[in-house]
């Protein structure tokens, strides 16, 4: 089953942005067991979209399109795929409709360009869309060769995703025959390297048909296991492969798959009945703003102080000037202050803070760029950790969140197996 | 003059690594004037290979090959294009003197897989890689149809991009005829559809050398003017139109080019000598976040008060618990004393707060999921908003993120015409 991927857009080609939309979907298909032997990026441009078609099924079997789908003169996706089959394209009244309350909800009429959204080739079917206005469509259909299949989604990512899983994925699975099954293992505070000589016993000797790849970010390292199964076999191998590294990696694995650190944190927050707040300087807010992205934080998310300047930590977390003056903000006892204060002032049963200098610029002598204290305050202690980051300002500020969530992961982690 | 990009490598095929490479090509590339006319990703196959440099150059002038030159088994792109071209591979006996030299500094004997990499199709010229151990290779040719050129760089970003730049580059240049003028125009706080209806009047009549494209995002819509200039030209339609476009989208603009809006924002403060605190609940700190990421921000950001839950809105900052249970949380009053609060509590000049329902559940009848009251307080008054958003809970997120800066930016650029 040979796979292309198509993506649409001037802004791609010119690398405005980058094709993140071509990755995801290679690393989701690779998990259905359909690795794409080859993705292509064209242009707005109805003719060169033709020709790219032409070739797409000449060398494939199914070809999934993302983006050209907007409102606008330059989305040329549904003119060059309706040209390619030659149809006309069809407006859906019922998805019109849908358009038209959508922007009658926040009291503006449909606008007129809006409308061509609403328009698909003859005789494909409809792909609805739950987050935006344009909608997808699909069309499969029997060759001398075997089956062919077209998928046209929106190039947005986020409806890209979760229309390619609740509506591309199920119509395509019938038409694939090698199972592929992955296990992904979600690590974090160690280091690429590092990982590898743990994980050394077990992933020096892997048998042929399982491979793992490491897939490092500033959040952690994920483990990729991927095996590829014979007909009728089930994944064993990677399972056992997986709880092996599960026992290696130890205190630095916080979930499988999908998991993010924010949402295990909660849930183990949530299943305490305990709560959290931030006190915040580097990070300005992005403590908070991560552990509030997870669906239902209200439940345990109290609030907190962002603490940029050292005025906010006198005034709202009672730091004490002096402490300030003699240690500096970026220090060890200006952390726990901060930690313990917001966890007594918000009633929290933890308190997490952040203190340190991102870069590029600031540092100095004693305390250079990447200087960073981090404390979690709870439970009858308070814990901190010292960090030692690069230079990279966005960069060390995604470090430093990932640490100060998992100093609490671990905490409660600990906690739990003390309880039991 | 069309250029393909065909990069190399299953890596980028399973998503493993995001093509970043194709995206700096192709912004480089326009630079040059030469837009590529369409990328593709392809995998370590010979043969697969040998197919996309047909397609290439059946359709282009240029092809830029990056990847697959290093020294293992499934490093193909030196026989592949030796295959397409009927050529042997020739073993650079100077090239192969630099690598063994590199090892020999490091106390090693050159591996005898490393001998491939100092072998290249006959017929072309090496282009030196004065980073890494696997040479470029270049070959420029007439045909009937005018001049075809081919460059192969390794795939490693900083060594492909240097090559590039010092190499490539000049021996594209007498290649090319046509400069590329590029503007990009960045607007916030409204939609796709009705800038283009605002903007009608200009693009509706748009002369042939210069098109417009529609960049949307959850921040906003960033419209880029592209000009084929003809040759002596020099941009002057793209400027002419970038200024009408300014004008007839006014304070939906917010900057040009690589602007941020949280940049945007930090110059106004700075220039004035200002300050702003936030006070956050539905978005949990990302206001703040996003206005720390800029280097130099604790000039202008003195931080604020996350205040999700509502014990926090009455205890951090003195939000009446009677008008938290007779309006709701969610509400204009409770917006506009959180933003002055917590600029008076931390007397800075502004203070911007947000409260809302960013779902996806949680609504209710008055107040359906994606209802946001966002308030800036300061320069002699509180404004506030009301938002009317979707049900998508992190692209609400960074729609009243967008929509809370701009907020404080209109209010400042207002401000200094009043001052003026």
């Amino acid at each position: 089953m040979n796979v292309t991927l198509l993506s649409v857009g001037d802004e791609l080609l010119v690398g405005q942005v980058v094709n993140t939309n071509a990755a995801w979907l290679g690393d989701y298909l690779a998990g259905l067991g359909m690795i794409p032997t080859r993705t292509v990026v064209v242009g707005d441009s109805v003719d060169r979209m033709t020709d790219e078609l032409k070739a797409a099924f000449t060398s494939s079997d199914v070809v999934i399109v993302t983006g050209g789908l907007g409102p606008t003169h330059d989305d040329v996706t549904r003119d060059a795929v309706a040209g390619f089959f030659g149809v006309e394209l069809q407006l859906q009244e019922r998805w019109f409709q849908l358009i038209a309350r959508r922007f009658e909800r926040r009291g503006m009429s449909v606008p007129e360009r809006n409308r061509i959204q609403a328009m698909i080739p003859q005789g494909m079917e409809v792909l609805p869309n739950a987050d935006g206005t344009a909608p997808g469509f699909w069309k499969s259909w029997e060759t001398a060769t075997g089956p062919k299949a077209l998928a046209v989604l929106p190039g947005v990512p986020e409806e890209m995703k979760i229309m390619m899983r609740e509506q591309v994925a199920p119509r395509l699975a019938p038409l694939s025959k090698k199972p592929v099954h992955q296990i992904t293992i979600r690590t974090t505070g160690i280091g690429e390297s590092h990982l590898q000589e743990l994980l050394e016993p077990v992933l020096g000797r892997l048998p042929d048909a399982v491979s793992v790849a490491y897939l490092p970010s500033p959040f952690g390292v994920r483990l990729r296991i991927t095996e590829r199964a014979l007909e009728g076999e089930t994944g064993q191998l990677a399972e056992r492969l997986a709880a092996e590294i599960t026992r290696l990696a130890s205190v630095y694995v916080y979930g499988r798959g999908d998991d993010t650190l924010e949402k295990v944190v909660g849930d183990l927050l949530k299943a305490r009945g305990e709560t959290v707040a931030v006190a915040e300087s580097c990070t300005g807010g992005a403590v908070g703003s991560l552990l509030t992205d997870v669906p239902g934080a209200s439940a345990y998310v109290l609030g907190g102080v962002i603490a940029y300047c050292n005025s906010v930590k006198e005034d709202l977390l009672s730091v004490d000037e002096e402490v300030l003056l003699r240690q500096g903000a970026v220090s060890e006892s200006v952390a726990v202050r901060m930690a313990e204060h917001v966890r007594d002032r918000t009633g929290a049963s933890y308190g997490l803070s952040t203190t340190g200098i991102l870069g590029p610029t600031g540092g100095t002598r004693e305390k250079p760029v990447g200087t960073i204290w981090i404390a979690c305050a709870g439970g009858g202690e308070t814990v901190t950790m010292r960090l030692r980051l690069g230079k990279e300002r966005l960069k060390n500020k995604q470090r430093v969140v990932a640490a100060t969530l998992d100093l609490l992961r671990r905490r409660l982690v600990e906690g739990s197996v003390g309880d039991g």
